[in-house]
This record gives structure tokens, C-alpha cells and sequence, in this order.
């Protein structure tokens, strides 16, 4: 018996990021899973209900919550999420044998697009290598806080003829081009802080929605702003989600 | 008098890439302006008015065709390129002065997103640049081909803790990563060939359209089969667009 699944990109936080793939994708489904990650993304939680409550015309679709576990954050920072990979693919797997079967489809909903730093289809996997369940997986691509955040700026990634690098902000000080632009995802701190003063920056949080505050300018002018911003508004709501592009000048 | 230009993205070639937010700034427009670039590439332009035909539902949007001139390669490229955007700048702005108002919104599509590997954006900082115009540029992200890609392999861009670089056929053999991922845009050719046959390759042509096809393997089994693959589509359809993606394997 194989078991049909759905990875939808539901875009970076603005619900009029859905495309009509995605919509036409949620309608198809059986059963929409939505994980319950705790009280600070309560905010983001309420955004996937909204798009939801807005987007499926279907009767009948069941949303089944599940909670998703802590990373254990104490071992190396792969083996970490290794282990969590893993934990997470028994409870999809779990879910996937009692909610699904020839006749009903299931949906996972992904903030930005499911092909770029983002788990769910390396779990997935996961669950197939064990052996109990056979999947067939259809994703659908979403808009990425990287675009929302270049739209917001009215910017272009990609100098001409230059390369585009995505990174983490773990991974910054290795990977930040000696030419083109780098992209920054998942930065819990200000990586950007200490790189040459004149290195152009463009930066957002809470892209797409409500709350989207961009910052942009010379890192020496706006780099303390931005960490002062990051650090408030992270206070004030609890979480933060953010992501910057950094260009340096030439000269 | 300040003129307000839309910059749409429209996806990759699927109608159904369209975002909500695309299809509601397509009904705000009162012109959608549409390059004409030779009848190579009538498919693509056909597309774009079936996109047009489909999602447009307000009355009276005005559509006017432009010829976009041919680019000189016989010079260097950058400066090649430099000249090309200055020339289009000439006919944006004629056709923003001409065409729109304060009350009249003009928009431009762009396949994919218009952050990536596209000239709108640059030719219109050209257009205000010249000083005769004042614009206000709103810009709406699209899924790309980079997306469509991964989505069809169902495939993750960046593996765990590692870069993913963009770059051309071009200059592939420069950004080659060590590790990580390298998406390849724009090659005219094949630059994939001749590195390391263990590299994995996820290799797509016509991405979101009926005629998509798709190859991934190691280079070593499937390089030379893309490579047929490519000339003998190009050799059918008379053009070709493709993307892929490339990991080096770990030992």
C-alpha cells in the first residue's frame, strides 16, 4: 500500500504568497498535519490556521496537530539534528500509518519552499529508509523569506555575472564570498557584526507579514541598528525570524 | 508626477506558480507591458498572454507590445550588457512616459523571480537614473526555475550545515564548491562536463511547462545523456531553458 503525500510551500509569512498550485494542492488533501512547536510561535501557528481557514474549500479535511520534539542541543550541532531527524521521522511515521491509506492523502505545510532549509523531506526519507511505510511525495514550491526579503527591497540577488551564496549565519565567516552576494538564513545572533565596514547590508525579519521590519545600508551605518532592532524586537514578540543579504563594495 | 511600475514575478512556466498576491497586482495594472523577442521564443510569449487570459478579470487592462533589442556579443560581456540595459532603458522609459500616469499603474512580468537572474529591476534604476521620470517600484516575488527543479526531484537544495552557491555555466568552473551545492543558471551550453564523474547531478529542462524533462543521476551515468537530451529538445523546439543542480559526493 502506498501512502500519498503532499509537501506545500505556503510562502514566508504573507498568505497571498500561496500560489494556485498550492491552494489546488491543500484542497486535495485528506488530512492536513500541523505541528505544535510551543507557546513563542503561537503567532506563526495562527498565520498556517489563517492560511488554512482561508484556503481549503473542501469539506471534510481533517487537521490533525502533533508535537513536535526539542533538538537536544548539548551533543555536535550535526549529530544533534540527526538524532532529532530521527525522532521526528517515528512520529511522521506514526501519523502517516493511522491518518493515511490508498484513499486518503496527507499534507505537510512548509513556511518558504520545502527545498531550502527545511527538513520535512529529508524526514520523510527517513521514514521510507525504514522500511514499514512506501510514500509517493509531491512537492510544491513556495516563495522563501529570501524573495519577500528582495522584493521588500526592491533588490537583485545577483550582481551580473557574479555567483549568489546561501549560507547560515553559523557558517558566515567561511563562507562569505570574496565576490558576489551571500545570502544569510537561520542566524540566531548578528554574524554580520565584525565584516569589513563597508559591506552593504539588507535586512528583514518577520518577512511578509505584519510585522516585516527591513533595514538596509553601509554595515558600518546600520549594523548596531539592526542588532538593537533584532535584540527589541525579539523581546517583544518572543521570536524572531530573520534574513539579510550582505554585498561587499567594490572598490 | 511619480509613475507606479509593478514588477511581477510569474513563476517558472506552470500558470498555476501564480501567487495570489501576483494575480491581485496583475488586476491593479492598467498596462502590462510585453516584450516581444523574436519568434524563437513564441512559446514562452504564449504562455505569458495564456497567464494574462487566465488571471486577468478586470476590464480594460491595456496590453502593449515592445520589441526588446538583440544584444551585441561581440564586444566583452559585461559591457556587452551594460550597453543592452542602457538601450532598454531608452524604451522603458518611452513607454512609461507615453503610457502611464499618476492614475495609471504599468506592470512588467518577469519569468521566475525578479530578484534572480533577470534585468527589470537594474533597467529600471536606469530609467530613474536618466532623471526624467520619477517611479515607484513595487516588486512581487515568483517561484523560479531553481524551485521547480527541486520540487520535481524532490530534492533539498542545501544538505545539512552546508552553502548552496548560484552561479552561470559561465563561471562554473570558478564556483565550483568544494562542498555543498552549485545551481547552475544560463548555460548556453554544457559546463557540467568534464568535473569530477562522481558528482551528482539534478538536471531539468522547460521546468512547469508540459514539456519538462528531467535527469539526475551521477555524471559519470547520465552527463552525456543530458548532454543528447538538451541538444536534441533545441533541436525540436528551436529554444531551450534548463537549471540544475550539482553535490559532490562525500567519501
Amino acid at each position: 500500500m502506498q501512502r500519498n503525500i503532499l509537501v506545500i510551500g505556503i510562502g514566508a509569512g504573507n498568505p497571498e504568497h500561496m500560489t494556485v498550485e498550492a491552494i489546488k494542492a491543500l484542497n486535495r488533501a485528506d488530512v492536513v498535519f500541523i505541528p505544535e512547536k510551543g507557546a513563542e510561535k503561537e503567532e506563526l501557528a495562527a498565520l498556517r490556521r489563517g492560511i488554512c481557514d482561508r484556503f481549503i474549500e473542501r469539506a471534510g479535511v481533517h487537521r490533525v496537530s502533533f508535537a513536535v520534539p526539542q533538538r537536544d542541543a548539548s551533543g555536535g550541532y550535526r549529530s544533534g539534528v540527526e538524532d532529532w531527524h530521527e525522532a521526528i521521522a517515528g512520529i511522521y511515521e506514526a501519523l502517516i500509518r493511522d491518518e493515511l491509506n490508498e484513499a486518503r492523502t496527507g499534507a505537510f505545510l512548509v513556511w518558504g519552499d520545502p527545498s531550502l532549509y527545511d527538513s520535512t523531506l529529508r524526514i520523510l526519507e527517513r521514514v521510507e529508509a525504514r522500511g514499514a511505510l512506501r510514500l509517493a511525495v509531491e512537492v510544491i514550491p513556495g516563495i522563501t523569506s529570501i524573495q519577500a526579503l528582495a522584493a521588500s527591497h526592491r533588490v537583485v540577488l545577483n550582481d551580473i555575472g557574479k555567483p549568489v551564496i546561501i549560507t547560515t549565519g553559523r557558517r558566515l565567516g567561511e563562507d562569505f564570498a570574496g565576490e558576489g552576494t551571500t545570502v544569510v538564513m537561520l542566524d540566531g545572533g548578528t554574524a554580520f557584526a565584525g565584516h569589513d565596514p563597508d559591506t552593504h547590508i539588507w535586512w528583514g525579519a518577520y518577512l511578509g507579514t505584519p510585522d516585516e521590519i527591513v533595514i538596509a545600508g553601509r554595515l558600518a551605518d546600520v549594523g548596531e541598528e539592526i542588532a538593537r532592532t533584532k535584540q527589541a524586537a525579539r523581546a517583544r514578540k518572543g521570536w524572531i525570524m530573520d534574513t539579510y543579504l550582505l554585498k561587499k563594495q567594490e572598490r
